[in-house]
């Protein structure tokens, strides 16, 4: 009987983990606040299949006015119930041709990826005192592995990786400071085949939503203040021309 | 014969930095560029002392207006020569009281320490070009290493460690990018008794500048895109107390 909320639900990666999260029992997830810029004919149709369970907030996430409307729409739709998971997924990776030398977008980029999370975490804190399990997945990317960025050097996406990285960081000053509550942030990897991600990412949507849906369910406080792959069966040495490996386990910062 | 540009000159560790390089003979340090706000008096003592080797430039870091106008001036007082040492000096380290729960000053914090020194660099890397030693040294902290974030998890400056991280980051993508070309960008640490400081921090004024200036003056391209302390005398192991030690070896991300 937990619940959810997903930033960016729209399409991509959030509107597939809102469907698979729907397919568990009741019993295990109650209720979806599938939160988006706008209601896609792609969400409608999810909502309106869910038997209620699924239910549409309007939430630009970086206007904090809508933050504040969403925390109270979630509150209603919640009623005495808290929120036990949230996930941060909306976010953006725009191409920088030609590298960091011309990159005019980073404060746009931070502003989506980084303000926008931390605003959003500390807007339903409340709701997530309230809750269970008081999970909160940030959802990352390798690129944003300092350690790890020279295998990225070719990919044109600076203000992305700057901001992940900045992410990270965000995600672990909230662990370090609300872990005593019991609360568990987690920085989770993956590099999927969206709209966001390209064509050349390295996960199938399909085995990517498997995958970070496992960790939302199942998340614990073992895995909380770390930046983690999800595990993707087959993936857990890589492929061939791929930087990634999917293993589950902590990547460098 | 090596010309230096330093931001946040007009007092703390830019100044102190500014009057040590000053003490270099002419044909190490014949120029040094004092990047400021507003030219204190201070700053004014250290330039009509300098026999013309030190001049002031006007620059609010996050006016990139200003920042144009100080590439202009930079470029008319070096004349032939081009411009061979960078000091991303400037910034701030704010308190947010009861921690990041609290943190509203993430948006600013990222904008004077990490997006203007993104747009000052780029303004920078044609004088930076036609300059000898194309050497950017980014002033960071251990506050800034995520690896270490469990060590300073009751200092109160979300906003400072978050854009910390973020400027690491900036500093590796540049170095990825223009390591070839023969730049070398270097992320340094230190935690001085300054304003910006603070009474705890560790490092006296004159053994961080001593210790800084040594790594203006010679950090190389094996330095180049790593995140180093700086080497000061009995601190190697660190201190009684403290959590950092400045070995002049590499800290983790």
């Amino acid at each position: 009987m937990s619940t959810y909320l997903i930033t960016g639900t729209s399409r991509g990666l959030g509107l597939s983990v809102a469907k698979k999260l729907l397919l568990q029992p009741v019993s295990e997830v109650s209720k979806i606040i599938a939160a988006a810029r706008s209601e896609s004919d792609a969400l409608k149709a999810v909502i309106s299949g869910s038997d209620g369970r699924v239910e549409y907030v309007p939430l630009e996430i970086t206007d904090e006015e809508q933050i504040e409307e969403a925390v109270s729409l979630t509150a209603d739709i919640l009623g005495d119930n808290g929120l036990d998971v949230l996930i941060n997924n909306a976010g953006i990776m725009p191409f920088t041709q030609g590298g960091i030398a011309n990159m005019t977008d980073l404060k746009h980029v931070f502003e989506v990826n980084v303000l926008s999370v931390h605003n959003l975490t500390t807007a339903f804190i409340p709701l997530l005192e309230k809750g269970k399990l008081k999970r909160i997945i940030n959802i990352s990317t390798a690129m944003g592995s300092i350690t790890q960025a020279p295998n990225y050097s070719l990919t044109p996406h600076p203000a992305y990786k700057i901001a992940k990285a900045a992410l990270n960081m965000l995600t672990v000053q909230w662990h370090l400071a609300k872990y005593d509550d019991r609360f568990s942030f987690i920085a989770s990897s993956l590099w999927v085949k969206t709209d966001l991600g390209g064509e050349i990412a390295d996960l199938e949507l399909e085995e990517a939503v498997s995958a970070i849906t496992e960790r939302l369910l199942h998340a614990g406080r073992q895995e909380a203040g770390k930046f983690l792959n999800i595990h993707v069966k087959g993936w857990e040495n890589g492929k061939p021309g791929k930087h990634n490996y999917y293993d589950g386990k902590e990547l460098p910062w």
